[in-house]
């Protein structure tokens, strides 16, 4: 007799992108998902059943947790899916590679076969359908219109006899800046968090947040990335500006990575091998004088992280744009295109721009234009 | 020759909060942190390093991620454990029970062995520190300001002829409450999403967030639960309200809510069974006409989820004050306090407040008025 083979995943959907994506079903505990021959189904406890009910996705059952309990047993998650995977003979579940370690050493004591998946789980979410392509260009707009507002309140400030930035007889400070931008993406139905307002030596940190007070003539990097309160997807954009004139090295490493976008935006298309499109991006900004490394204390310096990421459901999520993967890119995939150059002596930039792949090269949902000093 | 055992986790701070707590860095991707005898350490990429440094929690090193794999190998997390191991002699490790099982499967078949840890991985975690409470209270504080802003718009909003509520010329929605509590939030340093703002039916459904029109008469759940910017703490909270009249059975199932809640407070301390106090909030509803159960429609009624659940970094932790938790409370559990009643025939009443543990009684971190009919 041939084993029942099917696809499990046990995961928060505020957390797991693959559920998420699955059931169509958001929810801030973990819940079941199964794919057995011919049925797709979410299995919900009593608190969320009638819900689940209304929202799963089209195709997607819902069955009650507790027809899968015995009535003197525990209502723990492991029994429901041992009895599940008796109920309909399962004796082999494919999961995702970051499934539960715990759960799934119960399952296999048990006798029932626990395979995870190499890589990513559900390979289609990867390549996205018109109607996601339509969430993220939404998400992306609206991260746009907020790095605009940013820029504006930049341009609009004035400089006061420390060179620090005032707006409105207020100094603007990196959590101001990050407020302001946050606030205009809550009004717009987005949730942004961790905004990236970095002045100076903190751009040198590609995720530092920034604190204190911006100050002209320094490299500001603004990195906004906010999830659509309404559809789950995520917009992503990086801009860096300077208040009045920047040092020459600035401008020469500003110079240096918007050369390197150009020519990565340039290679990007269905085929394209992500680790070309990263080494061009590196040895563009390497042959304009910016190598990667090290400093003396030991800080890294030059192109240190790799040039994009996918975007969906997940901030970050395949394929990623780096050395790393060999697989090339397909049309259909969304990418950011983010080279970026750090130095703690003068601080950091980056430029970020999102593009869906396509054959022969790919679109970009952004169009403000990539200028470093402003106002 | 002694095993050497050692702790790790493989996880991201944006979606662990042990990993938070342990390395106390927050960052968007996957990290390493272990622990050995004599030493606790992040192992951080070139990307992050140099912050990695100046934010981990004192105590904790930050290592080179580079320094454990070698010239001619793959850049892979795998490879970075496995060396980890080797480096340091590490033959066995406990890791948290959700951790990476693909990760798992790897390591053991090089011969370390995997133990999950279950239940809480740091049980310190549930028991607050002064400096922890001193957050949440600010956390609640916020979250109960903006609870008090909802209910004014909702009292100083009018009642149209159809019986929908109008602040300021327009409909208000649940959509609108719920921007308006968010970006009142956003603007103290807060992120709030999914924030529930559900009129009648959708009140009946817990985690439903609502849609379209408030109105007169009916219940409104609003579940607010917004989390520090600056700390990672969350604020949680419920309230009730009905704009004008309630009718009968909304009244008293509020008067059921309300004493149900009264119930559970009043057992709250050191040593207390969370089974106990779960089942006396269910019975005191039940002896006051509110049984729990389904309709006729397969629909759960009745306090259909568990009472409460502990709260810090993560929204949802230890201790859960359900039947499942058997046991007892301690002194400095936070725990919510959210008894409930749901019918898809009249809508859901919730009232919750977020109380610390202490030994003969609770604090209660909540000072806002249960009230029903409001304006």
């Amino acid at each position: 007799m041939k084993k029942l083979c099917g696809r499990l995943i046990f995961a928060s959907p505020s957390v797991s992108a693959d559920i998420l994506y699955a059931g169509g079903f958001h929810a801030p505990d973990e819940v079941i998902y199964f794919e057995i021959p011919g049925r797709k189904a979410l299995i919900l406890s009593q608190l969320e059943f009638a819900r689940g009910r209304r929202e799963a996705k089209r195709g997607v059952e819902v069955l009650n947790r507790e027809s899968f309990l015995r009535d003197n047993e525990l209502r723990t998650d492991l029994n429901v899916i041992l009895n599940l995977s008796a109920e309909y003979g399962v004796k082999r579940w494919e999961v995702p590679a970051d499934f539960p370690l715990e759960t799934a050493d119960a399952l296999r004591s048990a006798g029932i076969e626990i395979i995870p998946v190499h890589g990513a789980y559900f390979p289609n979410r990867q390549v996205k359908t018109a109607s996601e392509l339509k969430k993220i260009a939404e998400a992306e707009n609206a991260t746009e219109d907020s790095m605009c507002y940013a820029r504006d309140l930049i341009r609009g400030s004035k400089v006061n006899s420390k060179g620090f930035l005032v707006l409105s007889g207020k100094l603007l400070t990196s959590e101001r800046l990050r407020a302001e931008i946050e606030g205009f993406l809550k009004a717009r139905g987005y949730t942004a968090s961790q905004t990236i307002t970095a002045c100076g030596p903190d751009a040198s940190r590609p995720h530092e947040l920034g604190t204190g007070p911006l100050r002209a003539g320094e490299p500001i990097v603004c990195d906004i990335f906010p999830r659509s309160d309404l559809t789950g997807y995520w917009g992503d954009m990086t801009r860096t500006f300077c208040k009045g004139k920047a040092s020459p090295i600035v401008r020469k490493a500003f110079k240096a990575v918007l050369k390197a976008s150009e020519t990565a935006l340039k290679m990007i298309r269905n085929g394209a091998l992500p680790s070309d499109i990263h080494n061009a991006a590196r040895e563009s900004m390497e042959s304009d004088g910016f190598p990667t490394g090290r400093n003396r204390n030991g800080n890294p310096v030059g192109f240190i992280h790799g040039l994009g990421h996918g975007l969906g459901l997940d901030i970050h999520e395949g394929p990623r744009v780096s050395p790393l993967n060999p697989n090339p890119l397909k049309k259909g995939n969304v990418v950011s295109v983010e080279p970026g150059l750090y130095d703690e002596k003068w601080g950091g930039i980056r430029l970020e721009d999102i593009v869906v792949v396509e054959k022969d090269g790919c679109h970009n949902f952004n169009s403000m234009k990539k200028e470093l000093e402003i106002g």
